[in-house]
């Protein structure tokens, strides 16, 4: 029997935290070292989350760099952008693998990070690698720091991004039109989250300025070869896990929703996650719930020479917590779907 | 005291029928003469409609052609397209003012209504007022037959019509993502509607097929003066009541989110129905449930040259039934806002 | 035509206060005089209560008692419990007929209160006239001070006091189970409403120890001619508005449902908002969304001797606002139902 | 390593069945055998069951007892009642070990089950193990045909017995409160379950007569060593997967809430799928959903002296799939909780 990665939880108690915890508990590799969670720390994990009730019985840690070094060989920081970096920094110049589900590390100019996140980068700004498998797996078998992407980028990128390299499309005029469930607002109750005024009706939010855009406009254009500059709306949906992205694209002539599907399905061989559907099936996200899976599907209207691409994904599993899982699997020489092949829960 | 206007109402025990109900019992210039429903005829209508029990106490009637026009000046008919022609035909022969909610009598072109519909065209075909009222006001006050608009058209047509009016946008490449409440899917059970497949997730349906594209587009072409072909994508949201449009537009060089919010309230200056918000405002379709109000809001995406317009409308008012009525009040003379000045229920 | 009856409220940027709105605007007798919210103060309504967009264009005032006075003949209290009873003072000294919606005043016996709400009773503690219109029409009168009742009392007294006036049950032994929509904690959010936290599961809360439990009991022990005591839980479903109570009697000998439906409609005969059905039906919150409506239903299980009481009102209509209208009606000698006909909002 | 156990499923094409597909591939030591179910019989399974899209590449088999009893050591049937019995005799007389998730075999008393199912009992009534792990861990070990419990008295009763058994309640006046998830339902579409007159109400059915309430009866009174009767009333609540079961019991003179916690705690010792928590919890559906676990917990109320027990199960899973699974690894010798460990899907 292979010794097992010891692995820490940084900020356990929001959601994408808890989604670790349970990814983790279920990984035949990984053995869990720490949960740590500032606010938190000294309550009983169950307390803190209750579905654990009967399977955790700790506490949550206080962070210390050096007590989580010590006890792992990596860690998953599921913290704010702004507070993840500095946490994320320590734990690097101690040498574990960091896997951080923040945004501080995701884009790589520096000057399109300030202009949206109004902060100045972190000195390991732009040498993590992005984590999103399936196009950065070699770079990922070496790399130090992973910056995971963000929920709505990876069910824009991993459709758009297919066609793109296959030249099917052009690379001007992209909409994604993404709807998400209200999990991926995060944990801290908000007038915007609150039931009431979320659970019956449904509404944009961050029109034209979420900052989302830069990072699914920084790997398109690696796909394209070229600059992409798109418009991207995020909505919320009445519902707690999934994000559906409807992105439309400008045809190149000729082209039929087969010729995507078939661009896709070769990008996406032997990915685990990646389920690339025939042209008529529109994805639900309720068919992806609680798994590391993306169901893409593509359509194309002949009358206006669009093609629109549907994808699904669990924005706390495949968008976050899943996707960083796949990320250390790569990282450390796992099969790449270990740990992440339960079937959705449907219904 | 002014005699009231007797109406029927013609399919009464679906979705929009009850809802017309509601609208006509609380209406102080309509009084209600018939309540017709063919599968549930010699029902109470307490048990086909338990809403109304304590308020409504009669049977649901068969439909009599001749029954109905001796006790009505006017019939609302909720019925499906195809089922609902014959009917209106013989109501308009014997003499009443028609409301028709079905698809039917929308289009104009009875080319584009075979291509869609794969049917005939039914006698009247063309010669029905569509039932906007914000645009077509003045055609409705002599009209006998009155095509109402479909749900997503309504939403859709009153945010998008007025930047193509004022020339703002251009008229090619507009793309429509609308998202609707389950209620629009209609009262008969089906696996696409059915709770446990609906409730906790969200997709697309009828991708780049969709009938009510060719009726936005028709609309669309008379605003743009000149012929309109959009993209059009319907999607299932996991709630009952409204529809969100989001729609992208090119701008035309320098166009500001303020000149469309300008140009819209120009246009729908005097419209009970129709608030246009302020740019940055995005509405949420709770804030109209229950209402027959549209709010609408633009946002400019100066990266893209964007425009985006959000409008959100309760499918069953002023996506259905709520319209009828407004219709009824214009082509009666009657105060336009009539019975529908209800505030929204929110939360 | 009469004078207007010229009503403000006071706390009306909460739920019950934005459904007071709704009703006020909406009632044929009633003029709207002052918008009070201490917290919003200063604020657009629009931009408070997006749902008044192009309805109420003022500002929300900060609370004035001189002010709201001089303009009002009446004023709704919408203010949670300690935070109400001194703004109830200062309006009722100053002359205006108030309905407070909080629970300062529901209790009749001042050990009762101070034992529930750990706090002292206000000075006209006990002299408020309870505001079940059912059972307290004639009092409400002449009521210078109105105490609406709480929405679970509201739902569970209408069930069970005309059994216990009857005598058809024992007075010992009553369990009340209630479900209750999310609107009814509130407006502020909070971890335990939510959304993602919410949504997707149910469970009760304040086991054994909520504080509307004195207040059925007062009531019913009215009903019953002797002191009642039951057990009371309450439960947080997933949907905004509405609660359904499930209550549990021991019936006397041989009693059956028909008999228990027969002296419910004695009861209410007359009675605008309830609507008792026959046994068999199972009374949805649904049916009731939006009214000023209660659905009662009675089940008799021979197997075990119970009666199992259903019934079923909207929270923020019959449970609160509507409820407070409907005492202002009987007070200034309206139309019992007037501003409160309308059909509920279904589906 | 051990050669794995070779199952089938029948009926796998419902929730139940689609459920057991998921946690059978989930489970270490089993193998999938045939995925039966007669009206999708030769359909892709990824066309019936979206969610196995790129998970199960075969179609759906048509029953064929002698095939599916080759091949298989254990059978699942996924039926519904009636069409259970049959296909479980075929095969129990070829030699499977069946575990029927249906009610045909639950019931002991041949008169009961006619009293309430208005038919026969089958062959093999009678002699089936009731499959309720913690009180039938010993008959199951082995077990040739199990009676996997329903939903509602799964929870009600692993809360209530130990109770019971103990002698700290009162056999007389129990009262059992339980609301279920919709997908308890089933998948075929009914208006009962259609999402727009499901999704935003709640409703009670089918009260003081749900086929469920013999079932608990027989349990409770082997547990208490006596006849139970008690009333039962299922309600529906507005999400897919979940039971809180809310009992209330007639507490023995001086019986605390501690002291009922600590006898649940005593019998379900070493159980893994129990979780008892301390009085004050109050146990969220959210809490175990997608997982085998149930969450208990006790509540005194000492002004009326009733228990109040709370427990919480998802529907699916510790309702049924799961718990046919948990039965299984008992059968086998299996670690009971071997493909059943996974953490709740939270939120």
């Amino acid at each position: 029997m292979t010794k097992k990665i010891r692995v820490s939880i940084v900020g356990a108690t929001g959601y994408t935290g808890a989604e670790l915890l349970r990814l983790v508990l279920g990984h035949p590799d990984l053995e869990l070292a720490a949960i740590v969670g500032q606010s938190k720390a000294g309550q009983r994990v169950s307390d803190v989350l209750p579905s654990f009730a009967g399977i955790l019985d700790g506490e949550v840690e206080a962070f210390d760099a050096a007590s989580v070094a010590e006890r792992s060989d990596a860690a998953f920081c599921a913290l704010p952008h702004g507070a993840s970096a500095p946490i994320v920094e320590e734990l690097c110049d101690r040498g574990l693998k960091v896997f951080d589900l923040s945004a501080d590390f995701r884009l790589r100019d520096p000057a399109v990070f300030e202009a949206w996140y109004k902060a100045k980068p972190s000195g390991r700004f732009g040498k993590a690698v992005y984590g999103l498998v399936e196009l950065y797996r070699e770079a990922l078998r070496t790399a130090d720091l992973v910056a995971v992407p963000g929920c709505y980028p990876t069910s824009a990128i991993l459709a758009i991004a297919p066609l793109l390299r296959s030249g099917l499309v052009e690379a001007d005029g992209i909409v994604v039109d993404s709807k998400s469930g209200v999990s991926g607002a995060g944990r801290s109750p908000l007038p915007s989250t609150h039931f009431p005024e979320t659970a019956e009706g449904i509404r944009a939010y961050k029109v034209a300025s979420h900052r989302h855009t830069p990072e699914i406009e920084q790997e398109l254009s690696v796909a394209a070869g070229r600059e992409v500059k798109l418009v991207f709306t995020p909505h919320l949906v009445p519902y707690t896990r999934g994000i559906l992205s409807t992105s439309y694209m400008v045809a190149k002539p000729g082209v039929t929703a087969a010729e995507c599907t078939e661009a896709a399905r070769a990008l996406y061989q032997g990915s685990p996650s990646v389920v690339v559907r025939d042209p008529g099936v529109a994805p639900d996200t309720l068919w992806v719930r609680g798994s590391n899976r993306v169901q893409i599907a593509y359509a194309h209207d002949p009358r206006t020479g669009r093609i629109i691409a549907l994808s699904a994904i669990d924005n706390l599993v495949k968008g976050a917590s899943g996707q960083a899982v796949q990320c250390l699997n790569v990282r450390f020489g796992l099969d790449e779907g270990a740990g992440l092949r339960g079937a959705p829960q449907w219904p």
